[in-house]
């Protein structure tokens, strides 16, 4: 039975979540998961990174159906992107690509809506009348390329790689959890170079950071940076929403800055 | 496998719905959709307007659990309705019925509670204790009409029906969504009647508004009418919580007034 | 299919709780049930109450999965306790012992990283790395012996029971639901001796209170006290979050005292 996710920005006390369940429960037999519904309203970037964080952990033959969509109904086009095993179904909007390149070279095909979208066809939410029941064919076996012709220059999000140099590592806050963990996209394993006091930069000023390894290396006051769940540099606060007390926000540039052992 | 749905106002974060959908899965097989957990509190106007909106998307045979249910072990009825090929559990106030009458012609019964509750039965969770053994013995295959003797008159909400005349089109704001677009229950085709160009009376004041299509048309910053996703007429906001903004809130009453070509 | 449920403080809006669905559907076949992702973080108290309230509820054979943990990483031990045919994973920091203890004689094994834990193992995702394949390998029916060593001492929650001599029950806010009625630890069957017209003593002051049997009997105004879901005395709101109102907070000693008939 084929694993299909679920991530929008419906919200999860709306009626839409379970209207896009009828219509794959109505099309084919599938494990059904909910990535989130309580995405930030139209904030695409921050859906992408959810997808990006979430799908490597999938076995193949996932379909991942990711709808946030604020050009609903328009041009936008609809895709159906094949990668590393696994699928996603979505608007091309730059919300499915970080995920897909993590997980290989992606194939993108524009969903045929002559072919797939349900009857009648709403203008404002495709989520349920065009991208469910291509997931649903998926799961029945429907190859990739049979959902629509080969997909040209595709939207893609502004997602700039982290980089380094002497006594420097610069990237990007992607994304701040519940506990007020700062994710980045810089790679965990460079921390593995540099020394264990450092400086970090951002926006809002400079603050001292010790190099860790676990939350509760930070229960002593000072904030950590370690290795997080996802490979990457994660800010780790044990002690509350860093993020807000600092004013940080997704998106921000952020610099670890070290004194090079001579 | 039959579908059970769950609606409910116990919030996501209690443990309650764990509860019912243990009770659930240990009388009977079946793929439970929460249609949400996060209903207002004993709001049974806006939980009856989430069933209405989700449950014609669902396949015939599916089983709705509804439990909204502020006189909970008081003489209010339990239920067990049929309509349309589904089948709605919950309590005899308002709740189920404007979802039944959309599906087709509702029968009703009242649940017999020395055949059908869990012992012992509290007086403060019949969803658990009541209403979710009965969605599983009809999950099991149970005839409706055995759950107990037919119901006589029903609680019905004050569900009044749009109405028109020449130049105005006059309804009421069902649902506000998370993005701050107003669900009306004024017919969507309604709209292929009128001008581009109306005025939205509202307990809150008259504003221009146009026709419109997808949210997108909204984006240049006046407000748009459109067909939304469940057929009727909806009030698009692509910038935001329009209804706040407003002063707007459910029940309120909205016309939509324009000038008749001579 | 075994039944697994997740309990965890990840929030339901970050990828955390789809990263370890992601791990059990790729290790096991199972029926997931989410208790909550959305426990107050880092409040093992309030997720040990929701794991002992929900608990009971489920079939022989359910495995827990339930992850609230500040100490992730460090050297607090990761455990696999079963108890009145029932399983727990989680983290050796009490959260899994009053559910526990209500089911039956608990007996408790630690689990052998070496063997069980994902690669690369994160120090910060344990849920995911750790706890997770272990509940898929008891799924699998891997006896529970089987996971590691036996337990020694175990962390425990200051759980205090409820008292009561003449005159007066005492006992603990446990939880404040989403309607403000506040559940006890006090026996709902000690209600049944006492009075009709009560005092509640809490630390923000004495008011008075009834006996009630339905939240509506608290209709008039007046807060009754009455047997909740889970059989426990439970301070019911009819009107809304009394907790709040009255300042009370989980953990707060409650006395309900009375005029003992002569």
């Amino acid at each position: 039975m084929s694993i299909i996710t679920l991530l929008t920005d419906f919200g999860s006390s709306s009626p839409y979540p379970a209207q896009m369940k009828a219509v794959l429960l109505g099309l084919c037999r599938a494990t059904i998961v909910d990535l989130t519904h309580d995405a930030p309203p139209h904030d695409i970037t921050h859906a992408a990174y959810l997808l990006r964080a979430a799908a490597p952990t999938f076995p193949a033959g996932t379909i991942h159906l990711a709808v946030v969509d604020p050009g609903v109904g328009t041009t936008r086009q609809p895709l159906a992107v094949a990668s590393g095993g696994q699928f996603f179904v979505g608007p091309d909007n730059g919300l499915l690509m970080p995920a897909a390149r993590t997980l290989g070279q992606p194939r993108a095909f524009v969903i045929d809506l002559e072919r797939f979208a349900r009857r009648p066809l709403s203008s404002t939410f495709h989520g349920r009348d065009v991208f469910t029941p291509v997931a649903a064919a998926l799961a029945n076996g429907l190859p990739v390329e049979a959902v629509g012709p080969p997909a040209g220059a595709l939207v893609e999000l502004p997602w700039e790689p982290a980089a380094r140099g002497p006594g420097w590592l610069r990237g990007r806050l992607l994304y701040c959890d519940r506990f007020g963990n700062l994710v980045t996209n810089i790679p965990g394993a460079w921390l593995e170079d540099v020394p264990r006091q450092l400086t970090l930069q951002s926006p809002r000023g400079r603050i001292p950071i010790r190099r860790g390894r676990t939350y509760a290396d930070g229960a002593e006051g000072t904030p950590v940076v370690l290795i997080g769940s996802d490979g990457t540099a994660e800010i780790a606060a044990y002690a509350g929403p860093v993020a807000e007390a600092w004013g940080l926000e997704a998106g921000d540039e952020l610099v670890l800055s070290f004194t090079i052992d001579p």
